[in-house]
């Protein structure tokens, strides 16, 4: 039995502060499990009663005979301690800790660490405290005190709810139950003491008869757990469909590189979600037309839609929130073409393929354009625009057949019906498999949250084979020497100390140059003046270095000026911004995007978790508007992608194994040329440093 | 009267193909009269009886006695045309033509151009062919065929409909009126031979019963007047809310300019809502739900607005929604956030006020809270998360009294209730001027879309004094020339012909230069090799005029070369792209965003319709990333934003007053310093020049 099992299906429960008020919440969970009349044995303590709600009470735990597998603690916030210290000893496996009080959000009082000290001793899970409670629609059991139950009972379905708010948890569910869904499970996890939202998405990954797992949170804090609980749910076929809720933004997390401030907290959740397949709903209405498409038919099985319509501006409001939701809406074939204009005189198009309105004349012929086109095609899912045609007996006596058969000819694509249709032949489509929405863009994104994506953590063998960094060196020179020696690699430079040796170092290498500061306490060498490029020849190398060693002087005193760099300047090439940060929770990843001016003008990088493999840097260069740069823009010869590729893969290869010992790397910029990617320049940030 | 009002109000209608059979095209009208129970006067007219669905007949339109304002033709497409001289001979105000066969689109056939030939001829307008027709329901005129009605009859009330579609527009009105709005007026103008979208819209905007205006277009052959029409209702305080419909785009309009091609006909429609400050929607529900805030209260006057929230994560979302949407939330003060701390021990937050579920303690203290918010700001909307509080018959008892009065004390604000709320709930709030939402992101974006947007046409001046450009110089140097007579600034540059001259042009202007070839034939010449930037010295002038002239013999031999430009190469500053183009609907359109490879990489420019003036200018410059750059970008000095203003100004001036001669001018880059704003480049492209 999994641990959780005592929380989400317990065969008893102890009710401790039960009341015979249904309105209080010591009353709440005791009606609700009354009238869901659930099988399991309920046992209410409560001293002064002999019994609650018209249920045989308990004075205490230690009255109760015979095992406890989950108690219900609804007690005020002084008391909870005490009754979960008696839990423990009782031996009740899990517990719900309805009560509140405890300061809001994760740990932010001692309270909520005792409690969870208390749940791993005793060996024992907790729910909450400040839980809105969970519901088990499969089996009856209802172990909350959620008002939303007043208005709206739940069917029992297959959408799975783990969040962390419950004001938040129970609007969806409201929303989400007026839309007629059915629910397997429902969970708040609120303070997260123990049990977090983690712990339940990976409990519904593994629950027959969850299908769709809805999950909003504000924070995480164990980011390995979540990412785990989130493959698990995608290895299971089921989509988990998130919305992030709070400032988690605002929290201040020191951005010791230019990169990292680009990879904020939000992207790094992006992050989560892309590598695991999950998707991201940013409204509550997207997210329960999500969560109605997973629950009506199959899902699509890729991200491929045929849309018939009687109407070409509807059929190009499709394409259009197609092309947003990255759903293809691959093109039918001449001859099927030619055949659907056989069928009827105005159909056209080869997807959206649009019947016209004339096709109210033989609605049969519907049917048949719809099959011809979906013959000739490999999609995944389809959208029947249908107008005003279901409010017609007559002209739905005429469709509903061919609509059905085509349906059942084609079990395993998803289909949705837009149309305005009153509440029972939507009941009888959705019944024969068709979600029924009349926003044609809504059930376009509705289908494209359900279908899968991209999502591919890289394998063990990358992990294993990952360089490891030794010391962390402190100047730009120092790391790119060690960047170098794993592989990375970077425009030819040498150190100097004065003007002589920059210009032989100039004549060397070849003009133009660049010159740089080196200097462990300037990490931002051009803002401090310390970066001058395009020097042609000696004069111009001698001036620069005089002007910047007084520049420095003037702007930075006190910092430590170990020589200067001189390096070829290589001319061409795409700017590429590539770094590494580690993130709080979820430890290192990678960002990528266009470089110099434009990744902060434009606000437009990747962040993926570390490591990525080549592949997957390669996803990651066509993931912003880098990736138009690089396949050469304007004119300019294509860059050489696979280095690029490399060195992205190899930098946050590097990141990973040297995470123990390493914040942040920054390539900014890597110079992405046809005939290789060359950093040039280097920062290394080790642990503990900002700035 | 109006001459569009025997369209819409008519006091008699003759049906000419008036059918027995309500379910025929010709018989669908006379049934809808009927069933309104319209006070005018029904002519069906039909040779062979002596009376139609129970009205006396007429044999033809000349057997009628009196006036007739409105003839409805439902014959066949080879009838038409005669049908509408016996009409035009008759003396029939205005036709409706529901009669379809003449090609898809406006124009698509010579039928189509001949009915507008007749219409003029004779005096009458014409609404189609191939028009679903309009039905006006706050006077029971149903002159339509739509089966919309058949399941859903109009209830009156102030949304007007201008559509082309008629499947568009009726699965709008299906949608709409499912929601419960009323409409004053539907009209559908199919293939546009006479009446358009444009006049339909302007005759909506100065009648009484329509309060907000829904249009949905495919195209548009008369911009001025579609600009008239949309100024028309903004001046009348009617919102436009707006979708575009169909592939206009796709519409072959050469590209004679580098800015030209960036500013497709999508961003000119955008322009034209912008400067006429009507909205777009991008799907259906967007426009059904900013038409049923529109149609419940008052519109918000600004774009400012109050949360109040009884979840925190509603509240943020409802606020990511505003960002979004481009919605103030101005927060509250200090003593204001003290008092409702006081209210509630829970509450918190400056907005949105987060009330906490403990409200539900005491949901009086909503109302206090909410109200000493609101006493403490200036907001046009307040939005009032409710989540399951309506549901809830104690609590609603508590609730509704303060909401109420709250609404009752801010009379010109536009509020929204976002909660789960039954039917009888939802109409007691729709009544009390609560728009009622379940989805919060929803009703932040639909409240923004209701609100008025900055629409600002230049003052007539602008246009009376804007200068002329005389002859269209067909080089850069001649263009230059031609613009910076016109006030337009430019680096300083020469005219040579060989690399003596050139090498003494860049002594007297000073190294680094830029050296450009000067051909009428070659428009890129960044493309073509004629671009050399960086000459630093004699030598690497007279180098480079080398190598250009052998590029250019090689890649196009048959271009004809005047010269070379050497100019003072400018350092520093931001590069921006300024341009104009003759929209083929609009007319001279400008054009603004960052310059270099950023602009097309971005994709992200300005577009306003020209002339502008020195604020609109500056507007457009903060409408794009252009506006970070030109502040000062990581450090560098804040642009002379006011000279790059007046330029754009000028510019779109010049454009504008020389539309007749000139198609495209293209300035790109304008280099932005913090002296002045320089044109680098000239293009000006005559009318009748493509590539």
């Amino acid at each position: 039995m999994n641990d959780l099992d005592a929380l989400f299906r317990p065969a008893s429960v102890a009710i401790v502060g039960a009341s015979g008020d249904a309105n209080k919440v010591g009353g709440r969970p005791l009606a609700f499990l009354l009238r869901a009349g659930w099988s399991g044995r309920i046992l209410p303590i409560n001293p002064g009663a002999s019994q609650v709600q018209g249920v045989p009470a308990f004075p205490s735990l230690d009255a109760i005979d015979g095992p406890i597998d989950q108690a219900i603690v609804a007690v005020p916030a002084a008391q909870v301690a005490p009754v979960v210290e008696q839990c423990a000893a009782r031996g009740v496996r899990a517990l719900q800790v309805f009560s509140a009080g405890f300061g809001e959000g994760p740990g932010a009082s001692q309270a909520v660490p005792r409690l969870r000290a208390l749940a791993r001793e005793a060996g024992m899970r907790i729910l909450g405290p400040n839980s809105l409670g969970l519901f088990n629609a499969v089996d009856g059991f209802f172990g909350t005190f959620a008002t939303a139950l007043d208005g709206a009972w739940p069917r029992a379905g297959g959408i799975g709810v783990a969040t962390q708010s419950g004001a938040f948890g129970s609007y969806f569910f409201g929303m989400a139950q007026q839309r007629g869904l059915g629910f397997s499970h429902f969970v708040a996890t609120g303070n997260e003491s123990d049990v977090d939202v983690a712990d339940c998405i990976g409990w519904l990954a593994a629950d027959p008869s969850t299908k769709v797992i809805v999950t909003a949170m504000e924070g995480c804090r164990d980011g390995r757990k979540l990412v785990h609980a989130l493959r698990a749910a995608r290895a299971a076929g089921k989509p988990v469909l998130a919305m992030k809720v709070g400032t988690s933004e605002a929290g201040a997390r020191a951005a010791a590189t230019h990169t990292g401030a680009l990879s904020g907290a939000d992207r790094v959740f992006d992050a989560v979600l892309h590598d695991t397949g999950a998707v991201r709903a940013d409204s509550l209405q997207a997210l329960v037309d999500a969560a109605y498409v997973a629950s009506i038919g199959p899902l699509p099985a890729g991200r491929r839609l045929l849309v018939v319509t009687t109407s070409g501006g509807i059929g190009v409001l499709a394409a259009d929130a197609a092309e947003a939701s990255a759903l293809a809406l691959p093109p039918i074939g001449d001859a099927a073409l030619a055949d659907l204009r056989q069928v009827a005189s105005l159909a056209d198009g080869r997807n959206p393929v649009d019947t016209s309105a004339g096709i109210l004349a033989d609605l049969s012929a519907y049917g048949r354009i719809a099959a011809r086109a979906l013959d000739d095609l490999e999609v995944d899912a389809a959208l029947c625009f249908l107008a005003h045609i279901p409010r017609n007996a007559a002209h739905w006596a005429q469709l509903r057949g061919p609509l059905v058969a085509l349906r059942a000819r084609h079990p395993r694509l998803a289909f949705a019906a837009v149309a305005m249709a009153d509440a029972a032949v939507t009941a009888d489509l959705e019944a024969e498999g068709f979600a029924v929405f009349t926003d044609p863009s809504a059930a376009v994104h509705a289908l494209a949250a359900c279908a899968p994506r991209a999502a591919r953590l890289p394998p063990a063998d990358v992990r294993a084979a990952a360089p490891v960094l030794g010391a962390v060196p402190a100047t730009e020179h120092g790391a790119k020497r060690a960047l170098a020696a794993q592989g990375i690699a970077f425009a030819e430079e040498r150190l100097v100390v004065d003007a002589e040796e920059a210009a032989a170092a100039a004549l060397a290498l070849g003009y133009p140059v660049v010159l740089k500061v080196v200097s462990p306490d300037i990490a931002h060498k051009t803002e401090a003046g310390g970066v001058a490029l395009g020097l042609g020849d000696e004069s111009a190398v001698r001036d620069a270095l005089a002007a910047m060693r007084g520049r420095i002087a003037a702007a930075r005193p006190d910092a430590r000026i170990e020589g200067f760099l001189v390096a070829r300047q290589l001319a061409g090439g795409t700017e590429v911004l590539v770094g590494t940060h580690t993130d709080p929770v979820f430890g290192p990843v990678v960002t990528v995007g266009a470089g110099g001016v434009l990744a902060e003008l434009l606000d437009d990088v990747c962040v993926r978790l570390a490591p990525v493999d080549e592949d997957g840097a390669r996803e990651m260069l066509h993931a912003t508007r880098l990736g138009r740069l690089l396949a050469g823009f304007r004119g300019a010869p294509p860059a050489d992608e696979a280095a690029l590729a490399r060195l992205v893969a190899r930098l946050s290869q590097l990141a990973w194994a040297s995470r123990d010992r390493v914040a942040a790397v920054d390539l900014n910029p890597v110079l992405a040329r046809p005939d290789g990617a060359f950093a040039l320049d280097a920062l290394i940030v080790p642990h503990g440093v900002t700035e």
